[in-house]
């Protein structure tokens, strides 16, 4: 056996209460090179007892790894070890003090434990999330529905955008639609930010405290999320808390009275006075970017205000969760205490970080519910759009993006295929529509929060930033009717079929460009077979004989 | 290159900072599977900058993985992936999507993010910490300095102890014994629990504001902390936060009054009324202990009032810190809080969990400075105390064992080799001074606090509890002064070399019983040659030669 691909720690990902009484266990071996799995366990007090054996349950299998996995019940606390065996008889014991030819003396040291479940560990995400289709608005280019409050220099609606125009859509403009978004089917909507602000995208706020009058007003606000409720629509806004606007109040008595500002260490500022130019002489987002200093989040004071502004927005207009924006460049620390306020505030809110990469350290159940999954979208960018990988890779890329978090996780990810900071999955797809219909058959089925970006579903394209995010297209005949009912099934499949949101994910056939899985719970399966390719394919698999089609695609 | 034993991953302890300019890099590989790492790097906002390479060093080598270091510098924001050279040139580039044979796309995703140098998440613990030798008492066995608060049935100093058996140590025969302790050398005391308790070793407290009266009075507590600190010794107290006594107030009034108590969710009370017998009705620590009640720290007002005690004892009578008892079986939530409670009370403050298994769950920076480190004693006993373990599978367990934490964590764990809870060192290896002493030589000059446990440095002997808490030897003709003089000089040398408290470790020979290796630490280095058995060994290191001898054992 390859000791080295032999892995478990008794921690998450690998350990980890799914509720009170009930501990998951995952093992990692090489692929293929194990034939049976065991755990032996017992509770970790009862110094005589003998150990249970318990077979674990191979999940996933991919270029490297098999994934054994089991759930234990057992009096709140573990002491345990594995057993495994290979097909040529070979034996093997791992404990955390290593590999065992011979089965390890009963001692206390050496095994693994799971000292206790803490029911204050145990991760849950809020329920809806679980049932959550959600849709991102970038709120200057969705809808106009007042003209009464357009910025002076506004465009005309559909011209292409460049980084500073106007287009004059607003807060009415998203309640005009509440009906649009229902027939579609989603249930819950992000807003990028909508606080007064001098840009179109509003990430250099000016007052975390007003919305930008170009959008609407507090009172507005209200009434979105007061309609947005009344039709099943949660309403999620964006937290920009790791740096500011230029015009921010507490940056604009610094940049007034210098190093004698009561908020001189709300910043870092490198040189007084501050310039902002030819290099801005403070800290900011990214390269230089002089409209967005950074906050001093480890500065108790900028903590205190920011959290205010988390539990403000909760408690006045009642909305329903935090997206976070630039997540990663902000301590841990604060985004602990973050998610006490936003929780106290309200129970049920959803906290999802933007965080492009690996995002395990902030999902160990203290700081965030959910991320914006772009390695899923990188995943499926580069086998359905662009066809560069094949369903091996793929495989192997979404089953180690799953093995990396608790499955209460995997449930809520928010999975995209683009976003305001993306090129548009149709140009990724060179406008082939059937490429992407078979990337949202892959979205809706998958384990995770299905998430369109405005647009995507009339069948809009665009490139990288600002051409992605181009005004929602209105006019009927420009819509792509087919693509739109086709979501339309999707959500509807998706909202039908528990397995969907809750089901087990286990790949069924991962061969050339065909990949097949299955979705089970409860005794209920449902088979997704997909061929990435413009060839017909003939496969044999016996999970999916004899049961009724939900979606029959046949050729796009 | 067997690519399932390649692994990084950008999170503790794989990747963190050591300080607001520089990051940690950890890559492990399989054991001499790879020629030459190298780390591609570059500010992740600088897209079209060229990535810089760097060699990675090779720290560590056991039976199982090699692993290699490397330390970057560079504007706080890291994208980076690894190029890995076998000796027959295969090559072989890592990244978080994955491994690829040919250089991947210069790209934002798919590759190792370190978005940012997060100053509040840099683990820092108390700089005293790393100069630290710690010496455990067990109150009641430790002196007896006054005998006006004996209890009535004290025993005679030295008699063989029950379970039950009090002796009369008390807070003045600490006082009494400061010298001692000063001649010895250790620079810190860690007390088992003295606040007020029916039992001899006080883990059932009945009041945490109290003193035991047995052991003295707050006045008392507070002389005892002035006169160490005095001396330069620190004062560590027992937080027994897990569970409370029997006489506990609020448990006693949830006895009284049942589900009408105001404190009846302090407790998981399973029926009531409540009853010690035959089982308790209530959740303890333990299996069934009935006089330790579980209490309830998901409750905020436990929560509450457990904080309280904790910034009570710093502020009151100025304690160093806090070592807890029973730390795994309490939810980190909990400990977050402790964190943050505990250093704003005293910013150098330590916390030191009880945790006997792989603590790095609580060692993320978050939660706790140091923990118990038992994983370390069971490796020591197994090698020296038993001899049952080569020096392959001793260098495989350290290393492992180091690899878990931080180096920050590393250097201030508390590396015991006995405490109250187990067998005593000395018993454990048949009484031969001479496996202790070269246990002692490993303690000393290995990476983390050196642990006395008091008596150790007696020759003192004892099998499991209640054996291994005898009364102190005082009797000078009955102490083994060879020992003791012993632990002074280990003590000595530790104290005056910078390398052995800070300083790298390289395992530079393990061959059946003989294991050397290198501290080293600014230029500066010390060898240390173990040989492991009665017999003469001839080695060759190159590293040991022309040096100075700071302890030579000879045969021993």
């Amino acid at each position: 056996m390859i000791k080295e691909a032999i892995f478990h720690k008794s921690d998450i990902p690998y350990a980890y209460p799914v509720n009170k009484d009930q501990l998951k266990i995952v093992l990692r071996t090489a692929v293929f090179d194990v034939d049976r799995v065991y755990i032996l366990f017992k509770d970790r007090y009862d110094w005589l007892g003998k150990f249970k054996i318990k077979p674990m349950t191979l999940v996933h299998t991919n270029e490297l790894f098999d994934y054994y996995e089991t759930t234990l019940e057992l009096n709140k606390r573990f002491l345990y070890f594995f057993y495994l065996v290979s097909e040529t008889g070979e034996k093997l014991y791992y404990t955390e003090a290593g590999f065992f030819k011979k089965r390890p003396e009963d001692s206390f040291w050496g095994f693994f434990h799971y000292p206790y479940i803490r029911e204050k560990d145990i991760f849950s995400p809020p329920d809806w999330a679980n049932e959550c289709i959600v849709y991102q608005i970038f709120p200057d280019r969705f809808n106009n529905g007042d003209r009464t409050n357009d910025p002076e220099n506004v465009k005309p609606w559909g011209e292409k955008p460049t980084a500073d125009s106007f287009f004059g859509g607003d807060l009415q403009g998203i309640i005009d639609k509440i009906d649009y978004l229902k027939e579609l089917g989603i249930n819950a909507i992000y807003l990028t930010p909508i606080f007064l602000s001098p840009s179109t995208h509003k990430y250099d706020t000016t007052d975390y405290y007003t919305i930008d009058p170009h959008f609407g007003d507090t009172e507005k606000a209200k009434e979105l999320v007061r309609k947005c409720h009344d039709n099943g629509i949660k309403v999620i806004f964006d937290a920009v808390f790791n740096h500011c606007g230029y015009d921010f109040f507490a940056f604009q008595d610094v940049v007034k009275n210098g190093p004698k500002s009561k908020y001189w260490d709300w910043f870092n500022v490198y040189e007084w006075p501050i310039k902002t130019h030819p290099k801005p002489t403070y800290e900011t987002f990214g390269e230089n970017v002089w409209r967005m200093p950074k906050l001093m989040t480890k500065n108790p004071e900028v903590q205190k205000y920011l959290l205010e502004v988390a539990e403000y927005w909760i408690k006045e207009v009642d909305i329903d969760g935090w997206r976070l924006d630039v997540a990663n460049e902000i301590d841990h620390h604060f985004w602990r205490k973050f998610r006490e306020v936003v929780k106290n505030a309200k129970k049920d809110a959803i906290i999802v970080g933007e965080v492009w990469h690996d995002a395990s350290p902030w999902l160990r159940g203290d700081q965030f519910d959910s991320v914006m999954n772009y390695p899923f979208r990188n995943a499926v960018v580069d086998f359905f759009a662009k066809r560069k990988i094949s369903a091996v890779k793929f495989n192997t890329l979404i089953t180690e993006q799953l093995m990396r978090h608790m499955d209460s996780v995997n449930r809520v990810m928010f999975n995209l295929i683009g976003s305001h900071d993306t090129e548009r999955f149709l140009t990724l797809a060179n406008g082939m529509v059937a490429r992407m219909k078979l990337a949202l058959v892959f979205q809706f089925t998958f384990v995770g929060v299905p998430y369109i970006y405005y647009g995507d579903e009339a069948g809009m394209v665009g490139g990288f930033d600002p051409d992605c995010r181009r005004c929602m297209i209105w006019e009927e005949e420009k819509q792509n009717k087919g693509l739109f009912e086709f979501y339309k099934k999707l959500i509807r499949i998706r909202k039908e079929h528990e397995e969907l949101k809750y089901g087990n994910f286990t790949t069924l056939y991962a061969v050339g460009r065909v990949f097949a899985f299955r979705r089970e719970y409860k005794g209920n399966s449902i088979v997704v077979i997909i061929n990435n390719s413009s060839k017909e394919e003939v496969i044999f698999l016996e999970e999916a004989g004899g049961k009724e089609d939900i979606l029959k695609m046949g050729e796009l």
